[in-house]
């Protein structure tokens, strides 16, 4: 099973809208092929990132999700919001770090 | 829901032994009060960590296992081989970092 870990910085003025997009997702990405499973954590410990977890039987099927139209239309809002930022020369609201994994045991 | 991530950087000539330890695990921390599920990740990326994750109901769970006798019994081989390396001053096997999260989307 593959795991794909993305670390994601929240600036402290946009964590309640972060949290409010996950909370009210549409679960799209549930009817993905090779979907397993998904987590969003919230950090206990200051200074630390956000994560969004999931998991997939294959890598392939991470990817052919992340390369879809499902994908864009998922992150329309945070991309939004993103390019909003950047075309008022703001700061980002986040910024991630994409880690991947494989499960080799549980 | 309560998630503890620890990021374990393996030295490579450990990693063999490192993975085996999860293979052959006992299976006795899914038998804790308040366990619900443990995914050990080998990391896909050059010099990244190893992930042990465990979730639990509360992080009371999670820390009255990590202060039981089951724990130190669970860890002994690997906690073994660290006492070993120290006693000989050899470079430690591993060290880790331990992140916690509060699972609060799905």
């Amino acid at each position: 099973m593959f795991c794909a870990m993305n670390r994601i910085t929240v600036q402290e003025d946009y964590v309640e809208k972060f949290e409010y997009m996950f909370k009210t997702r549409a679960g799209e990405v549930d009817k993905e092929p090779g979907f397993v499973d998904v987590k969003i954590l919230r950090p206990k410990q200051p200074g630390k990132p956000y994560i969004v977890l999931s998991f997939w039987e294959t890598e392939a099927n991470f990817q052919q999700w992340v390369d879809s139209g499902a994908y864009m239309k998922g992150h329309s809002r945070a991309f939004g919001d993103m390019k909003q930022a950047a075309d008022e020369k703001r700061q980002m609201p986040m910024r991630s770090d994409m880690e991947t994994f494989e499960v080799f045991a549980e």
